[in-house]
């Protein structure tokens, strides 16, 4: 039996032989127990996305644990805080990717993957990793473009594409390890809401230095748009069959994307027909100079322009504040406002209901 | 500057304050120091990937933490072990992705890009994610295909194709997210040094469930040999312009996937035609049962067979034992002792020292 030792990889021997954490633990009733052991602490919370911090209970050898209530199916990002540390579930490999803290995910599926984004039996796209030196942001890059089932390369069609940034600490994986926006897509295509199209994800950060210093935000955002414009557009439009003009281009985003997209889109009405803003946080408080002469004649040029945040979110107020400059403005728009805070339980949601508004 | 506020991830404001940990933090002498807050702890260790665990010593504010010696350029994977629990560096985005143990990773880097592995300005492929249902497998599965610079799906060049396998608890990322399969091609080829070729890189178990359960380790292996020939063969012979016979076709793989290559490519010669077996472990007891009928006849197929595994290596005897049962069998191969043990740190270099060898 020697060799079945051999394959336990090195970090496990170095752990000793604890007994088995099972965490997490989807009960059929859809509640969700978590355990982490920490034989010392003091105190171990539950932060998980969309509830308030819990505390978990200690039990034998030292495995801290809760049961959640009946929770709808989702994906919930989650993370445990031992006496001040945020630490993720060490025995889950289900992660969210994030530069300032990665946490972990559970799916709590449906019985029929009737969840938007839940891999269903249907036909696939893929998802293409690009690397790519940006002279702009001064560093080396990488970006995911999402094609549809049936894309082909060396076929006549060609495809609209969205442009969909990430937030604040997430990174260029973040739509599609958190989001799942290549099964949103493929779900949406196979029923027919979604026109097929290509999505892009860039990482979103024109200083990637604004991460330990957000004094450099503005200056980030400004060089987003340089190279969003002038090196990702350019390389997409190269590598892909696309159809390279305004029309079918879409620009959206969640928080920190968000709003990139509106500083991007409604400052670059040339480039970009269609923009989705969610949840959006962190433009210039002077609105005035960032939206330079923005009036009504940009309604000519913005075929959909599309708003959405979460009653519960801290910022719901900056964007009722912006939505009223856009009012102010003669600025068409749709402002939805929903259940739901800062999170991703919003932001796959909004991206199912703007992707089938596209290129219509 | 309330702004600011909201852009703080809602798993950071959860956290509170504290102040903050670099960790880890590269000195220019190559020494490394790793840092985890942990203020009830008895006992912190660190292991990193080639070394003995080592304690950690308790400072201020319930920071532990340890400094290396000066170490070689590399990639290193390392994780806290907190009174028996091992953990991932909370504020260390880096990350090695498992199945059984996510770890964190730091990169001692070189002056010049110099090492195999490093990102350099040289024109780089891409890394493309495709999702499909496998029946032989009875689960949804993805798996990551490198393309090499200048690959053009409506160009005439046809290309050969290595098939690349992960060890037992990595997934499909591993060779990517950990091996940097794709900035060794890309640097490579280059350099003239390797002839541009595909990397396949798929999930490697035949029937998942070995993960917890590893009596089902040969069920796996016959799975998994299906469901490569059966399925992914033909998947990526249909996406993608590739020589579609033998001679275009090498597999190779770590651990638990160069005892698949072992256990497939010798036993479907009229498959592939290069075998490289890096560090082997998991085949079945029984050799002359698993290997049936193999003999010198293997010789003229056999275009490259290449075998290594390190000195300090657990599998290291294994290893010993299988080349002696090619020589009992008279099968030509070429096998390399080379220091290191049962880590990435030999994988990487393994396949920097393969994929030259492949398609001449």
């Amino acid at each position: 039996m020697r060799t079945l030792l051999f394959l336990v990889p090195w970090t496990l021997l170095a752990q000793g032989p604890p007994a088995r954490i099972v965490s997490p633990e989807v009960h059929a009733d859809r509640r969700v127990t978590l355990r982490f052991r920490a034989p010392n602490a003091a105190k171990v919370m539950l932060n998980r996305e969309g509830a308030r911090p819990a505390e978990m209970t200690k039990g034998e050898n030292g495995v801290w644990s809760i049961t959640t209530e009946a929770l709808e199916p989702d994906l919930y990002g989650y993370s445990f805080n031992a006496d001040g540390v945020s630490l993720i579930d060490p025995v889950n490999p289900s992660m969210k990717p994030n530069l300032l803290g990665t946490t972990s995910m559970f799916h709590v599926p449906t019985a029929d993957a009737s969840l938007a984004w839940e891999r269903r039996n249907v036909p696939h796209g893929a998802v293409h990793r690009h690397f790519y030196d940006s002279a702009i942001c001064r560093e080396a890059r990488d970006l995911y473009v999402y094609t549809p089932p049936g894309y082909d390369p060396k076929g006549k069609t060609k495809y609209p594409v969205l442009y969909l940034l990430h937030g604040f600490s997430d990174d260029a994986r973040g739509w599609t390890a958190v989001g799942q926006a290549h099964f949103i897509l493929d779900n949406l295509i196979a029923e027919g809401k979604a026109k097929p199209m290509l999505v892009v994800m860039p990482l979103g950060y024109g200083d990637s230095g604004v991460l330990l210093n957000r004094e450099l935000r503005f200056k980030s955002f400004e060089l987003f748009r340089e190279s969003l414009t002038k090196e990702i557009i350019p390389l997409v439009e190269k590598a892909y069959r696309v159809n390279a003009d305004r029309s079918h281009r879409a620009l959206a985003g969640l928080s920190m994307g968000g709003a990139e997209t509106l500083f991007i889109g409604l400052n670059r009405l040339e480039v970009f027909s269609h923009l989705g803003a969610f949840s959006s946080g962190g433009l210039p408080p002077d609105l005035a100079a960032t939206f330079p002469g923005l009036d009504a004649k940009a309604n000519a040029k913005l075929k959909d322009f599309w708003i959405a945040c979460g009653k519960d979110d801290g910022l719901f107020a900056a964007n009722n504040k912006f939505v009223e400059f856009l009012k102010e403005r003669g600025v068409k728009h749709e402002y939805v406002v929903t259940e739901g805070a800062h999170t991703w339980l919003v932001w796959r949601r909004y991206l199912t209901t703007l992707a089938p508004r596209l290129f219509r």
